[in-house]
């Protein structure tokens, strides 16, 4: 499958990564396209992986991944081109975090809204899936928690779009997904952010994943 | 010691009935105390259960728990009235839920401030920790998951009331607790609840314990 990553930062490099590494073609689309970090990227994420503007990956992509900083997720996506999401599966992978406060992170969309939902109004020919987006780059693929693999936590209103991210998922080495609903459920899944973010001082590491246990 | 609990539902009755358990003698305060409902718990509870108005649990409670409807927590201090809670640890349970919207719920307190925050400037003399609003009521005394007990999540701004919140839910069968930070912090606890209801219907379970697992 071609896969059109937006964001260049250490997520979508992650995210990526895991892409080319399955047999995918991938292409990052980043707004400095030339920087020296994703050249090196290319290099080591071998034969398949490329590299463009916003708009190259997008018009790339038939499973689209956006991966940029929260603020600037908007302004990515009008670069990229509206067009270019028309009937595609994006996985949302931002965060609307508001560090003006201090640590941990506030978020700028309040609990009426979420930046999934703000993604899937300005592209409603989209399907946006929101995934990936309570854990580190690192833990994205190949994750390792203590007791086996975990399950990856989405949300987002077209079911056939879960089930495709429920497949990448699986690919990624997850052991499924914990479907919280539709996209407005993607409130939810941001605002686990600080939690998660407030607990990396006591436990000492970024790559801790909540899960769900069962009695 | 002493414990006062407010509200009195399946909340305030199963941690009441908790601090009965482990030899602590603890009155539920309610706008009706003479309800049936109470009559059977206080029986069943034992000697050292008792029950009154919101003002005489309060007076009594050494340690005072607050487990009303989030709507109603403002109101149920002040009938406790405000001067009973001064240099007391608070352990609020109370959850600021929207169901006006349907499920999951929303939050009416935005994500720029919490319940757990406005009942700690309500009472400023008090030491109010966050904790047991995450979890079912069946789950806050004795809890069990696959892979031994859980720790629990708590907020707060007093060291010393955060370790005596530890103290109690290590006596309840927790392994410890998760410290999130202040009590703004109560902020992302509250937020979780909303994605704790999510899940219930795929996992098939009220009693399902969010706990951050480490590689």
């Amino acid at each position: 499958m071609k896969v059109g990553v937006l964001g260049s930062g250490e997520v979508g490099q992650s995210i990526a990564r895991g892409f080319a590494g399955r047999g995918h073609e991938v292409k990052i689309g980043s707004r400095t396209p030339g920087k020296p970090e994703l050249t090196k990227w290319k290099k080591e994420a071998g034969a398949k992986a490329s590299v463009g503007t916003f708009a190259e990956a997008a018009a790339f992509g038939e499973l689209l991944v956006i991966a940029t900083r929260g603020g600037v997720a908007a302004e990515a996506i009008d670069a990229a081109g509206i067009k270019n999401f028309d009937g595609k599966t994006l996985i949302d992978i931002t965060n609307p975090l508001d560090f003006s406060k201090g640590m941990p992170p506030g978020l700028f969309v309040g609990t009426t809204d979420s930046l999934g939902e703000q993604i899937q109004r300005k592209i409603p020919k989209a399907k946006v899936v929101k995934a990936f987006n309570t854990v580190s780059a690192a833990q994205m693929v190949n994750p390792k928690v203590k007791g086996g693999p975990p399950k990856l936590l989405i949300a987002g209103s077209d079911a056939k779009a879960k089930k495709q991210v429920e497949g990448v998922a699986k690919e990624f080495g997850w052991a499924g997904v914990y479907d919280a609903g539709g996209i407005e459920a993607a409130r939810w899944l941001e605002a686990h952010v600080p939690l998660w973010v407030a607990l990396m001082g006591e436990l000492k590491t970024f790559n801790h994943i909540f899960q769900p246990l069962t009695p």
